[in-house]
């Protein structure tokens, strides 16, 4: 099949990329550059199946363009940073929302029937439903972020309704591994490197949340696709088991033989809108016969290990 | 208080102004009478309170121009024609998602810190449970109308949790009543009168909905104003029962005096998106003191009798 990846020069696009490209597939990256990373597009460029369009998800024309002849989109491209949310509202609502509606619509124009969509755990909101099934009880959006990806979620089931279109939305916990450039790993690292005798942590250190390994996540998307042929398909995408931040930050400092004195800035929360315990029920997937392979923990590590040999990757953000 | 209603010169909006003027409020309208009408208003241009500002929820300046002094927005105005919303996709995300983040963007500028905003029970998709609570199982979107009112509450609750704004969130079922124009009524009323020996139904006749009289509404938007003072206050406004389209097609044949021959379309949906059955659990907001007063046959006779008395409307919307 011949595939659309938006965001592919991302985190998890490239990686798909890859995937996709080992598995014989023909692939388009779209991606604007803004996070994605040309590095990331080193092992894909080397397939004659790959190609690489560099736009905009608010561009229609150019999307459309890049679209045309493709069986199925992977729509990965946001803004995923979650936690600075409030300071730009506008970039959730447009590099999520609006591109979401503009990839929809490039689809009715091509002629595309298949969507695959990277939504998050953070529609839940603060759910009261412990670990959080798919049809959880109807959520309050805490954050920006998780509002936007909500609205685009329901865009992409009217589409798939009113327009045929056979939808997977996969609702993601925070994902770890290889390319990782951003989140809590990332800000430990960087914070540890400038100074290791200190370090400050968002929250009480209490915060819950499940982490997935992006091979894992590639696995699991993969994995329905083939065998869930439902017209819009809807699956929590997570492990079966949390950690405190707290733990995380123990494994990444003995990983780096470090012993900073923690600096918490208190409360229950992270920043406004931050979830304070995210665990999904992923039984849904896992009776697709899924199973993620790697822990959190070892999936902190192999993000630690690939940045520090990477270092470029934190000065860039700087 | 000084009100901004969006959607002022419409069937709700106009209604609420008359109302919030009647109670010594000044009001704003802010309306593009893209569907308002400058007769709704007639009876509010008599008050001092009164201003009108023509100007387009996608329009952000005229929009933060009109809001600034004012303590509260009831939010309005909306693409509110469900049923064709698979012809023109960009209508709804445009006048409905688009627009209210506008709104809230508008509000955050210039202060305003409370929000009413009239979403719908079409956001429950096709519910599993009947009549449907707030909290609901997370609901699946089968209509463009449903998606883009969903993205509203997620955008409203997400700026409230974000910048301290105070946001009331109300789904409606259906409205009927005086300047009501469009919806069943208007259309079989419209078709009665071209040829009333025969009426088109479309699907079985069995569709199941709940109406609400548009003063009930109001009263009742009001009452969760004054009672509820959650940071975001969700409401559920219907009434605890409900009719078949079969029944409202006898109401308003035997209110004519006339017996048309019925020619069903089939099926258990009027359209695509159509909700078979809208039946929403209003106990929430009954147990702030209200209820509604006026039954749904009555509700569809008083729709009517206004409708006989004010052909010009359908006429127009030829």
């Amino acid at each position: 099949m011949k595939a659309l990846v938006t965001g592919g020069a991302g985190f998890i696009g490239s990686t798909l990329t890859d995937r996709l490209l080992a598995d014989g597939h023909e692939v388009v990256v779209y991606d604007n550059f803004s996070t994605g990373r040309a590095l990331f597009l080193a092992q894909a460029r080397r397939h004659a199946g790959f190609h690489l369009v560099r736009g905009d998800t608010l561009d229609d024309d150019a999307l459309r363009a890049a679209m045309r002849g493709c069986d199925i989109v992977f729509h990965l491209a946001a803004n995923a940073d979650v936690r600075y949310g409030t300071l730009h509202p506008r970039k959730d609502f447009e590099q999520n929302t609006v591109a979401t509606f503009n990839v929809l619509e490039a689809m009715r124009d091509t002629g595309v029937r298949r969507i695959v969509f990277a939504s998050t755990g953070s529609i839940y909101g603060e759910p009261r439903v412990f670990p959080t099934p798919e049809d959880a009880p109807f959520p309050v959006q805490t954050s920006l972020y998780g509002a936007s990806k909500l609205a685009c979620e329901g865009l992409i089931e009217a589409y798939c309704e009113g327009y045929g279109i056979q939808g997977y939305i996969f609702r993601l916990v925070s994902i770890l591994g290889e390319r990782y450039t951003h989140g809590h790993v990332f800000d430990f690292y960087k914070a540890l490197r400038c100074d290791c005798t200190r370090l400050r942590v968002l929250g009480d250190g209490h915060q819950r949340k499940s982490y997935l390994y992006v091979h894992d996540c590639i696995e699991g998307m993969l994995c329905a696709l083939a065998r869930a042929q439902e017209r819009i398909n809807i699956f929590n995408l997570g492990r079966d088991d949390y950690c405190e931040v707290n733990d995380s930050v123990r494994w990444i400092c003995e990983a780096l033989g470090v012993q900073p004195e923690l600096e918490y800035t208190g409360g229950p929360r992270g920043w406004v809108g931050d979830s304070p315990f995210i665990f999904l029920d992923c039984r849904k997937i896992r009776q697709l016969g899924w199973t993620p392979q790697v822990s959190i923990r070892e999936g902190v590590l192999r993000t630690l290990a690939y940045l520090q040999a990477h270092a470029e990757l934190l000065e860039e953000r700087a």
